[in-house]
């Protein structure tokens, strides 16, 4: 599986899709995005703030585990740090897979993790 | 919620994304593409047909039962008819909610349903 990890201050750029073979038939894209409210109050935006190497490191053997479980062909994480506004995303995933169970599978479960226990924080 | 589908003859163009509302923290995209190994063999793409008004029909059927367990914002869906080469799109979906386990959930079972009993066939 082909992974790569990019934490940005700057607004996210979405990668062109270059499919890595002839055998993928799926490409799930997420796209985190901050909300009006959290919890019960109205804001203008979210800090975030990563310990990059640990959440790197964190992220990756995350990845090597659901990819046994569900595998994929390639994952594309990339997560905001800094001020991002309502509207705009924090955090953008594409898995690309033969087929979209796996790919579905994979892209929740990462995030999943990635908000228990990688250190990545908003504020 | 909002729903888009439309069948088309030529290559998917993704519409621009505009979220409904400030409160969408979570956007799913899917791309369905034609893989170059169907069955055992080598193709060099597949042909899609459909009995539109009934795929129409049935996909929002399916999509506002789904809407009541997994609720989600708005929905664009695109399938191609015709001929699709290996490596291009045959299906996109795009799902906006307010949380990402809907939105993800709602996205694989539309396409599992869509897949199970809606008039689109490929031969």
């Amino acid at each position: 599986m082909h992974i790569d990890i990019t934490f940005t201050r700057t607004p996210i750029v979405i990668p062109p899709q270059t499919l890595p073979s002839r055998e993928i038939g799926a490409v799930v894209e997420f796209h985190g995005i901050v909300r009006e409210t959290e919890g019960a109050k109205a804001i203008a935006g979210l800090d975030y703030e990563a310990y990059e190497p640990m959440a790197v490191r964190q992220l990756e053997g995350h990845l090597w585990e659901l990819n046994a479980l569900h595998p994929c062909s390639a994952v594309t994480l990339i997560h905001r740090l800094g001020r991002v506004a309502v509207g705009e995303a924090s955090l953008y995933v594409r898995v690309a897979s033969k087929h979209r169970g796996p790919a579905l599978a994979l892209c929740g479960a990462l995030i999943d993790r990635m908000k228990d226990d990688v250190p990545i924080w908003k504020r």
